[in-house]
């Protein structure tokens, strides 16, 4: 039993639809699909869900919306007729969408942009739902409102423990489950939708729910590369890389996959499989728990720039219990993460997104940190960039620090930073920006002996 | 101005205080002297504070213990003789012996042991003092009663600000000062001694309080290496070194100085000199705030066993604010210092000196961080050494990570931890303790081209 989810750009175009329905067809054991709302067609159009967001802003505004409404039935007619459906799904549609605009005069704003956006992969589900059956596959429209429930606001909108169960009794239906991606709803019945990567979610609570033997991401890309394809010429396909190293890989370059999206089926062990809509014969890119040892002991490097280093020093740090503690609930209170903590016996560096930073903030826990910490030394650094070497085969191969870190030097960069952990998954380095994508490249040239530009 | 310490080795005997004397009178800036308790002549022979130790258990359990005190009396009775002093000394030294075993019938156990382990520095100062006087060099035992006041118990000694601003006005003084190492007072007149290293400590305070220009440690070595040299067969001389280098150098194999006892001159910038009693034209091995950069990158490096890991993975770690801080207040209530916490995405190790751990204290972490933290995996192992690469050139050299890492695969090992924070004036490594020893080699070989063992 699968669980497929097709993106934005695999349900675009009634071609696009088409070419869905093919892949669900091949193969009896697919009998859960879950949808994006339409993407791009070309990379000029404009997505439905942008689309969408403007009308929610008229609405809000309390601006004339008619023909932002109009602009979005245009795209789903678009796509009825290149199907062969009746125009009846199309009003079926914009008497939605009117509903839910109506609907806005008793909600806050939240709300409004909410029931908007989610109405985006609910109709895009009622309308390929209304396809399948055209075409003789038995097809159930399943609403969220049949069991995804999730948690109230104003937390991160997830999933609760009712939501599985509930939804797991989709398992038994005879007919193929057509489910919109993005949004569930509180036990109180308000919509709510998930952050970024939404659909991902849907399709992970759906699989873990029903205990799927696979999940399939369906995407417009044939596999995730092993470097950033944008730096690097040509990388490796990876073929298959577990939970942790995709996780591990989450920096830019990387960005397939919204990682918290895999929670639900990490939890259950629940492989799962990205593929190519538009080239579903590839292999992909499976995602499990384990996998066979391969000849590489590195699956992929990733890079990502923006991050800051807070560094500390206090003579005889090491000996004052609860430094590093306090050092990091000042942090805390500033609502902070951080990403490593590498340390001498007398100094911590903390590294920092520093998109997280401003004046304001750094000059208070520049102050606090002097005053409560009674430190030497505090200062923030910015401008630097992370290269993270990652690979479950990293453990068994001695001397893989010595070819990264030889392979960093050619490139004459000084390594700000080095940290490995002991599940030796993954190694890392903090350089200046400037050096980012050279190191990438030429880390790239040392653990896969491919050409790099 | 120069405050000189003696280690207990360089006092141990008359031909030893004649050195002492003889390297006073040698420079006229040498104006005060701080002595420890007569150490050993032979490998032997008893410590004098070893024979005081024997005294206080005597009685403390209420034993006969005359014969006790002859023995310790019997030490300097040997010295006066080979420093030709009258007799009076060893009387007064005896008198004030007898006189704290009488005072002990009022004070608890701690206060007794205190007492007559201290009597072992106090009473070699006032006698080298009258020896230094029989020759002609003007000089007044002080006690530390006269101002080196120390905080109460039960915290660990240290002395009070009180103390610097009372000591100070000894750098005004016409005569050598000989000052007792090792004890001070409480203000209500409470003796207590220092830790570890307590003569050392003295000095420090010394040199701070009368703002001197060099504090001169004299032992009974040439100078610090750069490798401990039961490994490492004739290794590097240290000439300079700064404070922070000798920190991070505090491992094994660099014994020479207690870390704490620096820390007055530290705050002052004060430099100090290690020097050998035996060889005071050698010109030792200067530690200082700043030094001039030498041609080698790397200072020293140092290794010590008896670490254990404790390791901590859990989904989307990074992604929740606090996790590292509740680990690290977990093991402070546990009262456990760490030395570093390398860490990936989705896990961290903390390296934990193992002397600190027992199994119902794991016990209770691991339940704690699996209950409190919902940990998907968490253990400890343990076995494991930590190598340490020093030196304040190593930041302007590229390429260093790199060699460090090629000599420690050279060996074979694998390297389960790396850590490298943006002071860069250390790189450590963890590994299987049975690699320590050739490890150490194989990097002493790297960074200082010399023959090894």
């Amino acid at each position: 039993m699968k669980v497929c989810k097709f993106g934005g750009t695999s349900v675009a175009s009634a071609e696009q639809i088409k070419k869905v329905a093919n892949i669900i067809k091949s193969d009896a054991t697919r009998r859960f699909v879950v949808v994006s709302a339409p993407g791009k067609r070309t990379s000029e159009d404009i997505k439905v869900t942008d689309l969408l967001i403007e009308l929610a802003n008229a609405v809000i505004q309390k601006q004339p919306f008619d023909e932002k409404i109009a602009k979005v039935v245009s795209r789903y007619e678009d796509n009825a007729i290149g199907l062969g459906l009746d125009h009846e799904i199309c009003e079926i549609i914009e008497l939605d969408l009117k509903a839910r605009c109506e609907a806005a005069l008793k909600q806050n704003d939240d709300a409004i942009m909410d029931s908007l956006k989610a109405s985006g992969e609910d109709n895009n589900a009622k309308m390929i739902a209304a396809y399948f059956n055209s075409i003789g596959m038995l097809t159930r429209y399943v609403s969220p409102k049949e069991g995804l429930v999730v948690n109230d606001a104003p937390e991160r909108t997830m999933a609760i423990a009712e939501a599985y169960e509930e939804l797991s009794s989709l398992k038994d239906s005879q007919e193929i489950i057509l489910f919109p991606g993005f949004f569930g709803y509180t036990k109180s019945g308000q919509l709510r939708t998930f952050d970024r990567g939404g659909s991902d979610i849907t399709g992970a609570i759906l699989s873990a729910a029903v205990g799927a033997d696979l999940y399939e991401n369906f995407t417009d890309v044939d596999c995730v590369f092993s470097a950033n394809p944008k730096v690097v010429n040509n990388p490796a396909e990876i073929v298959e890389i577990t939970y942790r190293e995709m996780r591990e890989l989450s920096y830019a370059g990387f960005s397939v996959f919204h990682d918290e999206a895999l929670m639900p089926v990490v939890k259950q062990g629940i492989p799962v499989n990205i593929k190519n809509t538009n080239n579903p014969q590839a292999p992909g890119t499976r995602i499990v728990s384990k996998r066979v040892e391969s000849k590489r002991p590195v699956t992929g490097i990733s890079a990502d720039s923006g991050f800051s280093i807070l560094y500390v020093s206090k003579y005889l740090m090491n000996r004052e219990i609860g430094f590093g503690r306090k050092l990091l609930q000042i942090l805390e209170e500033e609502n902070i993460s951080y990403e490593h903590t590498p340390s001498g016996l007398d100094d911590i560096s903390v590294i920092i997104r520093s998109f997280q930073l401003d004046d304001a903030k750094e000059e208070r826990i520049l102050q606090r940190v002097e005053n409560e910490l009674q430190a030497d030394d505090v200062n923030f650094r910015h401008g630097f960039s992370m290269i993270v070497v990652v690979g479950e085969g990293m453990k068994y191969k001695t001397g893989l620090a010595a070819s990264a870190t030889a392979a960093i030097s050619r490139t004459g960069a000084n390594i700000e930073m080095i940290n490995q952990g002991s599940s030796e998954v993954s190694l890392s380095f903090g350089v200046l920006e400037k050096y980012e994508n050279v190191i990438l490249k030429e880390l790239y040239s040392e653990f896969f002996s491919a050409i790099t530009v």
